[in-house]
């Protein structure tokens, strides 16, 4: 069998055939643009689900099923909630199959990058799996006793758990959120208060290089032994540790992989720090069954594989 | 069927005999004494399985099996640690067997609170379930698709999530955790600490009339006008919804029960403010599905029952 795997993102829906081991046969995509309205952006997608087909050469009778991630929370075949996109408590199914006879999964789209590492990348192997992703914000994904975990519907959204009590404001309304100091934005918006306390510091002439502050700014600098961004990076990898510390009190997986831009920083500056905290820290270190905190492996191609994957998980 | 469920606490052991509705058709106990070994206490646990069998009446032919919560974790028949009893790695079934040829289910006594809760007490009919209770520390079990979590034998541990970052030393190794704010224990120091602050506060006197500080303390002057105690019991309100805002923006169930003696706080007091700050900061409420919090209903029963239908949720 084949599955078709669409990632709705901030600019392009991606689109990609997907066969049984998770390898991407042919892809397409087209801009968001402008949003059309729920059953135009429903056109849209089986639109872009039979330009994949055609492009990968395949029969319509040869796909399980169309699985979509979507920037938002969904139960059954409803998009309950958009973060970016105006669509609340939504039939989508239904409204697809008009335009395609084909039975539609949807997920969110962190958690389909949960299932696309855990079916074919970090989590291989787990039963118990979290992805957490390191971007504008935080993304959480729960691969939950072989299954994909979200509750009513808005579960996985990790970001929202508070770790620095009447911090920095959220975009979600509370302060202090792991989001605000553990997503790049966060980590950015560190460097910056960094840089304003230390004019001499090398994150200046780095920042001024690449043309503005970047995710990555703090780890060159503190690559090139620059002693503020060493102290910076050390902070905000106790500010992702505080966050994973929890994820694991909680939930106890077997793994947690950590995605997005900013888990390309060196080991030695982000995930050894962060393995040290948690194995001190975490609760599991009385049964010696501290769970593997690795880097996600997919890079971007883990939101199609997963929304392609999805049936396994739910 | 029958079952035997056997809730291990700190000063004794409590046995009952449970039928499949979750009703206690009798009860033993016994003091925890001295710890006797593994093998001594495997006997003392089997001593006390026979002993509530006899006093309900029941014939060894009519129990399915005998389920223990344990104040620990454990993973299929293993104790992997305990916090109070000095047990690590222990193969509890196997021992157990040795005196009392009945299938042996392990679970950590707050797992076993949860199951109780939710066959028959506060979380029946949901799917995804949460109890935290307030005792001298916070404990938490987690029914998940409708199946109890533990990840790794570890999980459930909700009162070490950072609520303060760098906030008051946990006796888990950690600083700021729920638990050293929110747990009957963290009520306490919070409460001395107003007392020190407020000599003036009818906290004082009413400690004096019961012997100390105890969990309602803060609770009776209140409801008396005391404005440093109400403004105490909105801190502690503030506490304890953080931390069930966190579970409910990561797990997303349909209720969250509270349980423990600080529960029974007046709901005006407690239950109410904090479903307030949930519903107003929790992620969910973008799909308007806030989950319900309410009260344990099963009190101090609720370990025996939920260790003897254990087999309902693992």
């Amino acid at each position: 069998m084949l599955y078709i795997g669409i990632d709705v993102g901030g600019t392009n829906l991606k689109a990609g055939l997907v066969n049984e081991k998770g390898e991407i046969l042919a892809t397409e995509k087209t801009p968001l643009g402008a949003f059309p309205g729920p059953e135009g952006f429903a056109r849209t997608l089986a639109g872009l689900a039979e330009a994949v087909l055609r492009k990968g050469g395949a029969a319509l009778e040869e796909i399980e099923y169309v699985g979509i991630g979507i920037p938002g929370a969904v139960s059954g075949g409803e998009i309950l909630y958009t973060a970016n996109i105006p669509m609340a408590h939504v039939p989508m199914e239904k409204l697809f199959r008009r335009h395609l006879d084909l039975p539609l999964l949807l997920g969110n789209d962190a958690d389909c990058a949960a299932v696309g590492e855990w079916s074919c990348g970090a989590g291989r192997g787990t039963k118990n799996f979290v992805v957490v992703t390191l971007g504008t914000g935080i993304g959480g994904g729960l691969i939950l006793n072989g299954k994909l975990h979200t509750g009513m519907g808005a579960g996985g959204e990790v970001g929202h758990i508070v770790i620095v009590s009447g911090g920095a404001p959220c975009n979600c309304g509370r302060r202090g959120c792991w989001e605000a100091y553990a997503s790049a934005t966060g980590l950015i918006r560190l460097t910056r208060e960094a840089m304003a306390a230390h004019p001499e510091s090398a994150l200046h002439m780095i920042a001024a290089e690449n043309g503005g502050v970047e995710g990555r700014t703090a780890f060159q600098a503190a690559q090139m032994g620059d002693e503020t961004a060493l102290a910076l990076c050390g902070d905000y990898a106790r500010y992702l540790a505080a966050g994973v510390t929890d994820l694991v009190n909680i939930l106890h997986p077997e793994a947690v992989a950590l995605g997005g831009g900013v888990a390309a920083a060196p080991e030695q500056l982000l995930l050894e720090p962060v393995r040290d905290i948690v194995a001190r820290e975490c609760y599991a270190r009385h049964t010696d069954q501290v769970p593997r905190i690795v880097r996600a492996e997919l890079g971007n191609d883990a939101g199609i594989i997963g929304a392609a994957l999805l049936g396994r998980a739910i």
